[in-house]
């Protein structure tokens, strides 16, 4: 693959994954919209089939890793570092464009949904205006939950815990899978068993933290959110931003050691 | 393939589509039906699986393009615009079709829903027969939503450009097929691909205007929504139509001309 | 295929089928249910992979058609009856088979739910005495959906139209299975597509009838349940019996002349 | 296979089951959790792609058994005992760390749950003392059934018959892999299957027993529950124990001659 090659599929790649990961959350999340709290599962699944279908669309061109920490473990598994700064401008530069084109899809929704005061603190709260401020001072509103996760609990060596261990399930699954198909790496079959495995970690390993499992994921759509303008949009909680970088990185580094290890 | 065996491809791929597709919205909208309100997952996996079936039905017979998007595209993509005709006949035939399928299926439950005076301003309201009134002013209904797409906020520039951006994603993912499954175009992964794709879209794209993606899904049954003997059943809101007819054929083209210039 | 492996494949076949296929039904309706009111989506998931894990373990004994519509079809189509007989006689005794096994693990929770005069109007109904004798005469009580299908309004010939429109997908769905997989019949993938049609009919089609689609999916299990000694249990529903025997028969035939005529 | 990579991919594949599998349960129970109540659907599918990330990590190592009661059925089909120790002692050691990572993952959840008295009885209970003490004696408190399975009602005989039926039907899709799958064993599809017919098992035969379907899955939490410093967190129910041990052993036993005689 060419270095081209792999920037231009990692950006298309990233961006459609984050459109449609991004998207599904303000889908679920946003006043006017058909599919408003339709849950958990829907969250897990769009964000699996977006998975799906960037990894489908961008594996001919980059082998689609779309994730900084899995170009990480497979630097490490083949000691072959030349092309990590490639995959990971590219995967930076797609994510901000996929948070940007879900608010150019929804943008009638976030507008409906900031500027009505009742809705600022959450679905179902009855907001008061000291309730809005305060969730502009913690920067941790629903709004800010379609472009990056946060902790339901913050505490820092859980939350990297969890990240932790949720990126070395999913990098386990991405390095093993040379071992079962015959070597050909990412295909048809890899990218629906790789969706699937996303499901898999939302479903059961989601709940304290979001599972950023994913650098780019994180950090591209929370620079978007930052400079968007978005009306009462609140902060963008920098102050939590470094964990979702840090935990995958780790996690793809030791589950890259394990493979080497156990498996290799 | 015979420009028959096109013909005839289509028309049974796209009637199958419409029936299963409407048919989801169908049970879920209609009074009477063992799937009421079963969600917006269930809408969104049920045009999946419409796709799924679809596209298996009809593959061997046309390549299950099923989209006059996916045929424009096509057509940029191969420089081959000989059969455009021939698929986009069927397409807007079978459509129709499979509309006066759900009909059939649902004949009871359409009655019951729409002489229900209480019901017809939406499910839940208590609709008042001034509701009904303006439910039927405006031709936007949860019935017509059987049939066709809608917006939540009626802005054109937006629902255009959710329009675009969906038939974007889908229709690079069906081009890029070629490239994942050796060159043999749609086969039974290839049609399980792109039913999950559009689950992922349906889920992440489908909030603000419903998700045509699709000229022929959305035209064929507006039109026979209006030629239909249903009673009660308001306006087919024409003023709308166009809408998602030329957002996805912009989409298609935009995809083609991503894939000639990244891919090719 | 010899005439025993074709008789037992179909037996434990179509036992798995309605093990599965009743066993969810049982287990969103029934008190003292893990899965209580979980959901149309629960229900067509749970029959959809009742047809992946019943058609993947017997397609290597008998082919795995689990259904004399698609007996019928195959007959129709190859012009071979010899083994109609033999794949009709397992399917049956199957169907009644794993009827009487979701009595046996569902056992404590079919008589708590029977005799709670409470609940025998229904789930959430505050059923009265009378409401009770009604359900009785009726005979169309929540506990004989566990095994039979019943409609929603009782029109004959919707009734039938909607099974008939049902079964036809189906069918088309198995009969080009051959066109999609090199000729190899049911294999992985196709137990694969099959399932997942099967959800997509039943989400989609499901609403008015409860889509038997399959004769010995509704008949084995009313036998079944006309002789198991489940108190309170009602009738049977015997007026309503034919239609889901002879819808799918009448689909089965039409699908293979479509596929006759249009892909052979 | 070497005796070292079977005990490793064993132990790597059933922590990573229960990682996946306890974690779902705990996403879906404890307070704080993003997936709080997201509904036994959303317990199902968890389950389901815990099978599939689990199996298609450790097949290249061990084949992927990860359930004593499949490497029971595969010495009786096989007639080779040889390996049964080391299967079995990876598959129990790996459980138990997957239930320890579940408890690091959500560490602040059990805390807030176990030690906000108003809901210690289970979710939505208003829980007087009493109640917490009697759940204690009980010792099945719904974070027990994050480690271990309990019935809803307990009847050692339908608790015995349940767990075997279900791990029949687990067993017999697991034995015709071979048969399906042109002898290569489990694979990528394979593990798909396979995780679908838990799926499946799940939604329909879960609802008396939690379908441990594996003594492994059950026992190795349940000791875990017993040691962790866990506070409030009552007992481990070991009167209960010996069923999902014993049912599903018997299961593989019966499905292994099933096979024996029908399929081999």
């Amino acid at each position: 693959m060419s270095s081209s090659d792999i920037f231009i599929g990692e950006t298309i790649g990233t961006a459609i994954l984050i459109l449609l990961g991004g998207g599904v959350c303000a889908a679920v999340t946003l006043k006017a919209s058909k599919a408003r709290e339709a849950g958990w599962l829907a969250i897990t699944f769009g964000w699996g089939f977006a998975v799906l279908t960037a990894v489908y669309t961008s594996a001919p061109l980059s082998g689609a890793h779309l994730n900084p920490a899995v170009t990480l473990a497979l630097a490490i598994k083949s000691g072959d570092w030349s092309n990590v700064p490639v995959y990971w401008a590219g995967q930076f530069l797609g994510a901000a464009i996929g948070a940007t084109l879900v608010w150019v899809a929804y943008y009638g929704q976030f507008h409906a949904h900031l500027t009505d005061k009742e809705i600022v603190g959450g679905p179902g709260a009855q907001a008061t205006a000291a309730k809005a401020v305060e969730a502009q001072e913690k920067g941790a509103g629903p709004v800010l939950g379609i472009f990056s996760t946060g902790p339901e609990i913050r505490v820092v060596w859980q939350n990297l815990a969890t990240e932790i261990i949720g990126t070395i399930v999913l990098v386990l699954a991405v390095l093993t899978q040379g071992l079962n198909d015959s070597g050909k790496g990412l295909g048809t079959l890899g990218a629906l068993i790789t969706a699937l495995v996303v499901v898999g970690i939302g479903l059961s390993l989601g709940g304290p933290t979001g599972y950023a499992i994913n650098p780019a994921r994180d950090l591209g759509p929370r620079i978007a959110h930052a400079l968007l303008p978005l009306p009462n949009k609140g902060g963008s909680d920098w102050g939590y931003a470094w964990i979702p970088v840090v935990g995958p990185l780790i996690g793809g580094a030791i589950a890259a050691g394990i493979y080497n290890v156990a498996f290799a």
